[in-house]
């Protein structure tokens, strides 16, 4: 069995994620398409990169992230950075010839996708964005039943990814906030998932049209140069900065395929804590899902008796996607890691089997073309098509 | 305690909610405004106009609604026909000097409406139109949480109509599918019910940008002169006609008062039944209502201590609007029935004070125009202003 | 079509519910068994009677019940007054030759029960006792579920009914905390109701084993002779009365056929209104019921295909028990109104029809012998077999 | 920062579970209390374990579990075996002076359970229990909430837990269906997750007083000496094999503290997937889990003001218990892993501190102790006292 060696770069809570990932998934999927070592880790400050390293079962620690892509040893790189610094570090790893995992959203702009996406497909190098919550088992379930023609023709599709760890004007100003690092707020952040699941599900985009916001137009800047969220709030009188991104996104979709369909992300939903949900209706059945409940998939079958039809509350277990691998029964309990698990499983296979991902960069840039299209939208206060 | 005698014209199942509102509106509340009499009911037909007399418990039967409008012992005309007749009648009945209620939408177009309303001002009587969802006790209390602030400014309102008694294209032509008698079809018919409490939670529209389809172009006709609602299926090679009114519209809105939101109602969600449910944020909470689970209203607050924050499942009863009129106990059980003996007490309260009510005429043509708004949103494909 | 003559002995909340069914049935059931004229109501107080008759629509106010019930005008006899006038008034009806229907629990003890039977069958009047919960149209298609065998052989029964309106120990000491009244406390006055579910879902009881509990043994009197419900609480420093009935029972439970059970009810459940719920396992299915989400039942069928199975949520309507003459779409909202329409549809039907009611009278002493073997187990603290 | 080296003794799921905890509990909780260094693993079957150790990262593999035991390296000993080995393998280890954490239930009856209580505490080395559900955070809150008075003096608590993974009577003849290997059967395997719940949260049990059945009485027997739990179906002509352990337990509880309740667990329940639940009712407020929901704690406080009394959704996050190590947003989502994670975190921590694990081996044998007296009271259908 063959053992693939990671470098990651960058901290926070997708380190543990994607490190948690690297660990279990042989222990998940077994056989593995190959086993995985944790080589490298880097961060711009050394003692950080060290500790790191000690957390998260790293060999080695770069506090220059160009020395971890061109360590011959690194096979993959997985960026975890801030968005701004995901398009230098992607196209750099492509060069390498080092197969590339970046969080989403892939870039700040379209234009940044776009050429990530020639420097791996020039590279000829395996490339995935980490759209991880399309990765619940309840979502590859509906994509089945979906393929299947189970629910018929879809005719709509009504997604929501709804927060509220920063609804508080207190919560601290995040690099999330800032233009500059993310390139968009609630859009490229937390709606992006949900445009990626509507893609994966529903199909291409046509056009978009349009609303943002930014409710919270400041917040206080945070101490000592760590990066919290939003739900350690600062106490008195501290120093504010400008937030330059949306705090809240709505928009009406055009499907290719005839489907229409709305999206709505906001920070601002107190109670929403991670409430990705979609519904989709079809011809002949209805889906919906909320990840706050992610072991479960609510399905309705036209055809269903009279005296019995209703939506179906499946959770998710040995007979589902990804059934095999994961935990033997149903509601066992799937929760974030899982969906990294089974990200880093069909990536590696990917890998392996010399096929493509999805999603990949291709993906990504697509959805970035999205992203730019409704800011523009919501701009000209108009539908704008999404270039091909 | 005065009596006031109704005279109710069309059949249905309106003329049961009606009517049963009539009987038992003083049971709940007591001391009643004044006590109702069914005294006569008009149908075009004099058989069926006895029968629902006896049904209904009415005095008498006409077969000519003019007549029984200028019957001289009625003080209140109830119009539950469908749309196409509503102007007429209510025209008339204002200009005999009658208190009318007339079912929702007001009329097929905002020009329609705009006649009724200026009948009914001119005339001086009280005029009401019957949206009644926004009666059910839950979002009685929504208002009186978002009136007393509880949860800030209004950030947004997201909302929905959702149904499948018509999601087989083998249901019936019900008229609610003819432009003719209709005047729109998901719009008028549910979405409007939506806007109103939109109208109602958050404030006046601004303009809207929408869409609208007709998924199922064609339907069987109904036998018989009948109307039927499409739970009952024709069987066989029955002739179809043509549907030419929408089956689903999505719109975003902009409010007034700044806000923002969206409205989706369609006819083809399998497994959504009376799906009418609306989610607003505000500055320091969270209000959620589904109508399928109406006892209930969810409203979280932001300045919950962080470690019992969350939505509260909150069911009305006693300590609630019209709690004192309804049932002892919250969750002993609200249905349609309740909401419309509700809207007969403000109905009839409002007569007997000599009070607006809301929603009245002038409701019922904002309402339309915002319908008519919408329609030319989606053929213009742009955004709309309401007009003043 | 007949007429039938309706005399109502009391008042309060189920005067309400009464009252409104006797108008409003023959609105919902067409063409009806039969037209049904309120008659005459009887109250101790002449002054109450005579506005309970204008509030509820009656013709005729007796001070004297025995009156009302030997009015040789009136056909039905409805008895809604505290449980300790049960068993006199309905043994007066019956020597009258009166069609009884009595509210729940029939009785305090078995021993009054019994006597009433007796009376009814010797009389040979139809007789009705008001378990009006299980005409839920939920309950009835899970009683239609189950005799077509969609849920196989029955395993369990859990059942539940908690509430909270006199959870506060401030909340007034109402007759039903007084045994000389009612008998008996949460065991008469709402654990009855799920046991007459389960006897008529699973069958009838072998024997019980329980627990009873008086966690709050000392409420407030109340003020000026009114019976108030628990919401409304006590002020200051006010004479309190003591609690000699239970407020919580929990009892195991062995029925004839072989299935097992269990049954909760407490008054004491913050949070719980009226939270009537069950749920049945059978070999090949199962079914849960939640009164406070009463248009749903959730049904899940073991021959679902594994991928697809899962609770249903399946809204009651026109293709479910007593769907023609309710309302036409599914969840346009039951509430306790309808419970009580459709009990007096069955009941006035067994009376045209000459058929036995359920639950009857039979049924009524059936359970009043299971309230006493509860009470006799929880004494003994020993399983107690059901009289048969 | 010390590392601990940790020898596990098993296959199956159980092991996928501990070693992906092993792995990532220091990216977790940092700093750890300790590193962790999967060592060895043992299976009777060499080649299997020597796969084992490949999928699960641990660096040597044994044959002989005695030799496991017996390495001076091991400082940990992890059972997850069978049922009937648990005793006699951490008798040895205790023995051989190791720490030990065992999987649930900790014996077949209490007299083993007895045995390896007192050679641990002889041994004075660490001892736990793996009950690993009572750690999911939403369980830790309801224990602090408990504990800070914020529901008042419990007065009752009510459990389940449901499964249906062998509800088919097709599904395979595990060694969960064995008395011999097993020791019970929904009693040990799920039914004692709820007790661990019960003591955890309300206190000490006095009696127990039940029933169980088995309803299945033979499934197939397994091919080719894999355990594969239930979902997984024989095809056609498959021979059986007698269970003599029960599918179903149901039983009420006195507590020493006045509270009362019950406890259901069935292994026959449609539907119901993993279905651990439980409401506790107290003086002042009322808690509500399902584990199918874990990140969710429901609770209603009694004084909270009346028009805004309900039960509160709580999803738990980093304002509560854990909540530092976890995710740094509520409902990112927590699974099966997380509650191992946790329990490792916990078990480590009080080898390093020096303090009690909870549950230990003394808690696992009054837990062992209740089991009998279950056991008993359904043979003599009587309560049973629990010894002390």
């Amino acid at each position: 069995m063959k053992t693939l060696n990671v470098g990651l770069i960058g901290g926070g809570f997708m380190a543990k994620a994607h490190s948690l990932a690297y660990a279990a998934m042989p222990m998940f999927f077994w056989p593995a398409p190959a086993l995985l070592n944790r080589k490298a880790i880097a961060d711009a400050n050394l003692e950080l990169a060290q500790e790191a390293a000690q957390r998260f079962g790293y060999e080695k620690a770069y506090s220059d992230w160009r020395q971890l892509i061109h360590d011959p040893e690194i096979d993959i790189v997985d960026i975890v950075t801030p968005n701004h610094l995901h398009a230098e570090m992607a196209i750099e790893a492509a060069k390498a010839g080092k197969h590339i995992i970046c969080e989403k959203p892939l870039a700040r702009t379209s234009a940044e996708a776009k050429a990530m996406l020639e420097a791996v497909e020039a590279a000829g190098v395996r490339h995935m964005v980490a759209f991880n919550y399309r990765r619940t088992p309840a979502i590859a379930l509906a994509k089945k039943l979906i393929e299947e023609g189970r629910i018929g023709k879809i005719l709509n599709f009504r997604g929501t990814y709804l927060q509220d760890w920063s609804a508080d004007p207190n919560s601290p100003l995040s690099w999330r906030f800032s233009k500059e690092i993310a390139g968009s707020g609630a859009l490229g952040d937390i709606a992006a998932h949900v445009i990626d699941m509507a893609r994966y599900l529903v199909g291409e985009f046509d056009s978009v049209n349009g609303l943002m916001r930014t409710w919270i137009p400041e917040r206080p800047l945070q101490q000592g140069g760590l990066d919290r969220l939003g739900t350690v709030k600062s106490a008195g009188d501290v120093p504010k900065g400008k937030v330059d991104v949306d705090d809240e996104v709505l928009f009406m979709i055009k499907f290719d395929n005839e489907a229409i369909g709305s999206i709505e992300s906001t920070r601002n939903a107190h109670g929403r804590n991670n409430f990705i949900t979609f519904e989709i209706h079809g011809e002949s059945g209805s889906i919906f899902f909320n990840y706050e409940r992610r072991d479960e998939l609510q399905v309705c079958f036209a055809d269903d008796p009279s005296d019995t039809k209703g939506f179906r509350t499946i959770y998710t277990g040995p007979s589902h996607p990804y059934g095999d691998g994961l935990w033997p029964i149903p509601a066992l309990g799937l929760g974030y890691s899982e969906t990294k698990i089974i990200e880093c499983y069909d990536f590696v296979k990917s890998i392996m089997e010399g096929t493509n991902c999805s999603p990949d960069f291709r993906d990504g840039y697509q959805i970035a073309k999205i992203c730019d299209a409704i800011v523009e939208s919501s701009e000209k206060q108009a539908w704008v098509k999404i270039g091909s």
